[in-house]
């Protein structure tokens, strides 16, 4: 009783020291370790420290290969490395530069005539905070007493782990469980050139060179974010489009974005493929491309060409045949466990095939495994209504269904889509652009009209989703939401506003701002 | 059923064009209005626009008496022309000074050394905004059809106004209904050289002069915030408590956040009431002050005075007793449908006793009483769960239960308080301050543990409360919250972090960054 009480609070609490041990009494463990987790990253990481938390003998394998032009980094994963953090400073560089402008107009003494970023500056603060959340991280796994080995770690066989190490000595050890969450890196295309002359986003945050005028080859959300910190940060991006915007995303905020990014004067090269890439005796990247539509063939020239057209997961060196663990596309399949096709081997974050690749779903996901195989829990991970943001420089942030997807699960007479134009009171002054700024909901028809997804563009758009994901959680309708009172003036409470359909045909501009 | 699903649905959509008159067939109706709304502020013109919407005769009175030194403005009512748009618009202006030292951390070649603020062009923007809303208000009312008349409307009867025609003339109108909503203005203390020399929030926003060292007597929010822009813009702002900093809302929150003010160089005088304003020779003002607790008496030189004592409804002119109205502290007293003593006659926002003054709760109550009037609409305003922001540097938004009172309504042993510290990704680099980031959620104990209150300081409070407000109407538990996937990263994820107990013991402070 006592245990299920515990055990039910842990679900809430991080915390549990329930000491669930894979042998009994004092006899020898069968294995070295209950747990090794391959990759220390977001999701390996969790697994390993809630694992140890619940009382299991640990140890995390982590390894960074060097990317075609040298960039490595230190422990943490893509996210603290070369993802979410360091784009989130390149993106708050951009932010500052525009407030810069805006100061002005709010009446600031500063000078902001052809103000320019110190490329080299803002890299080594990015490096410098980079290398301060590595450190952290080694202390904190330190603290909590999870082993760590910076090295590859590669099956023998289903329990038995391979590695070098850094005396170069090959070493085995064994686990009752294993955990794959080695995560992935960006994808090459297959053409001359590529891997020679161009760079991925797990170079450019620590970039030595200023960018110049770059190609982004893919229109995913990190091709996005990229050409728009390129552009805000006073380079010249063109974004190479292969076939649409934001694959996967509800479409018409896609093209609110595209068009959002046109208005601040970013090029877009629509349905085009690269077919080559050459370097010019000035140093200079000819990119030769093909237009899919028009089929005609062309070239430009670019100072850095930045694929995001994808994303691998890294299951070439784990030696996944010997375990027998199944794979697809590059990537591990789990069921609903995260049990891949071998029992006692589990996957979690970017390298498992068929889920979002996102930082918080690693993490949650592989915390709550660790809880699952060592403290009795039965609670899964929920992957539905994950929250996501566009960090471009207006935000785009959703949560739930798109607007194709629900017209297609449900079919159009049963939905309704509340939507709307808003002006954020801080863009006046400035004159700041409003004509992207846009919400809506997506709803059923009847009864309370319960909200299936919600999408929002504009000011610190992840900020102001998060809230409306737990609303989302917690079984929100529109009867709810338009009778939760709005905060004035911020832009969130235009979603407490939201009252035109697109059903009824009528303007979604707003008239009035404060009754 | 046609009527009854049309009004169903405009629970929902904001426009009901259902005719329900007053009177029916041909005859002349009994009354020359079906609606007269007193008070064009958020609350009367919601209600106004709304009832017309559902095809009601209306007209809307409104009229402002300058402030003793002489300040007046145009339609809109407090929020648009001296609360929360222009403080919105000065809290920005401080934003964007700090954010032009942070943009040298980040890189960009701007001297940030010794820059100031222009007040006359802040003033000059700021007001020029609210020209704009004044003008798009007076456009929308006259696109909605509403009547409306630049003049102080007073009862002669219960269904009788009376009111002064720009030419002077005196004229008279009846209506079937009645919404007072005229509203409040900030009050003065009876002590000598109050209303000679010192301002309110209702002047500050246009004061002509820099406000240079002020003396802002108050700390409910208004003082505070005037006092952090003031701070945020280069002046010398002091506050004067009388007895505690933000009565009614959290206590550990609202000390946390005078702990932030103070960090930034903003000085309190505690338990303090002043006792005289005098003009010195050289202009400046000596206020002459009384400690409440040691029982000092002291005085201190400033430029300015600004009285933040809280805020006294309209009622002086209005003539109610004409009309039969009961009212309390300068307040309309109403019931649960906005309804007074005489039940023609209704009254909704800043005039109504006891409830939230607040622009978004004017304008809600204001619209479910016109449909309610005239839409057939049964249903009624919820004033539980308000959220609110105080605009001050670190922003504090909160919704739902303070710590205190679901203590004092639950008992200590039902209540699960967690909470923690966090660290903004975006304020590593510009080594901007931490120590007052917090959060917590006041939660039930038992079960799921349902969320009774969520408190926030932080950057964007009121962007990352508004989605968890609709969640709390939701029913949001902590179960929920903590199985909601985090956006990374944002600072509202923080809340789906939150896993460490007040009864644990345990740190508060955050270990790693992205695992």
């Amino acid at each position: 009783m006592l245990l299920s009480k515990l055990c039910r609070k842990s679900s809430g609490a991080a915390s549990c020291k329930l000491l669930v041990r894979s042998t009994s009494g004092v006899s020898k463990p069968k294995y070295d370790y209950d747990l090794v987790v391959l990759g220390g990253g977001s999701g390996g990481l969790a697994c390993a420290k809630e694992a140890v938390e619940c009382g299991a003998r640990v140890l995390c394998f982590d390894y960074v290969k060097p990317t075609p032009v040298g960039t490595t980094w230190g422990i943490g994963g893509t996210c603290v490395n070369v993802g979410c953090i360091p784009k989130k400073l390149m993106h708050q560089a951009c932010l500052l530069g525009e407030a810069v402008h805006e100061a002005v107009a709010y009446g600031w003494n500063v000078n902001a005539q052809n103000i320019k970023p110190d490329w080299r500056k803002l890299i080594k603060s990015v490096q410098n905070h980079i290398k301060s959340v590595n450190w952290v991280t080694r202390v904190d796994l330190r603290d909590k007493k999870v082993e760590y080995v910076n090295s590859m770690g590669r099956f023998v066989d289903a329990h038995t782990i391979d590695y070098r190490t850094k005396q170069g000595e090959r070493r085995q050890l064994t686990a009752e469980h294993v955990v794959v969450a080695v995560g992935g890196r960006p994808r090459y295309p297959d053409i001359p050139g590529a891997t020679e002359f161009g760079i991925t986003s797990d170079d450019i945050f620590s970039y030595e060179r200023e960018p110049g005028r770059t190609l982004v080859v893919g229109a995913g959300y990190v091709g996005l974010e990229c050409a728009c910190f390129l552009k805000g940060l006073g380079y010249e991006p063109t974004v190479m489009v292969r076939s649409i915007v934001l694959r996967g995303f509800d479409r018409q905020m896609a093209e609110l974005l595209a068009a959002m990014m046109t208005e601040r004067g970013i090029r877009f090269l629509d349905t085009t493929i690269p077919t080559a890439v050459e370097r010019q005796r000035n140093g200079t990247l000819l990119v030769r491309h093909h237009n899919t539509t028009t089929q005609a063939d062309g070239g430009d020239v670019f100072d850095t060409v930045l694929w995001a057209i994808g994303r691998k997961g890294l299951i070439d060196d784990l030696n996944l045949a010997a375990a027998g663990v199944a794979t697809q596309n590059d990537k591990v399949v789990v069921d609903h466990t995260e049990a891949t096709s071998v029992p006692h081997i589990y996957a979690v974050g970017d390298i498992v095939h068929g889920r979002p690749e996102l930082t918080p779903v690693a993490i949650l996901s592989g915390r709550l495994l660790a809880r699952r195989l060592f403290a009795g829990s039965q609670q899964l991970m929920d992957y539905t209504d994950v929250a996501t943001t566009v960090f471009t420089p207006l935000e785009y942030a959703c949560v739930g269904m798109s607007e194709e997807l629900a017209i297609e699960s449900r079919g159009a007479e049963n939905i309704e889509v509340f939507h709307g134009y808003y002006k954020p009171t801080e863009f006046f002054i400035p004159q700041k652009s409003v004509r992207h700024c846009y919400l809506k909901a997506v709803a059923e028809v009847d009864g309370d009209q319960k909200i299936l997804g919600l999408h929002y563009m504009g000011p610190v758009a992840g900020e102001v989703i998060q809230g409306f994901a737990a609303a989302l959680k917690s079984g929100l309708t529109v009867k709810t939401l338009l009778n939760t009172v709005g905060i004035h003036p911020t832009t969130a409470e235009e979603f407490t506003r939201l009252s035109i359909t697109k059903r009824s045909g009528r303007d979604p501009t707003p008239a009035s701002c404060c009754s």
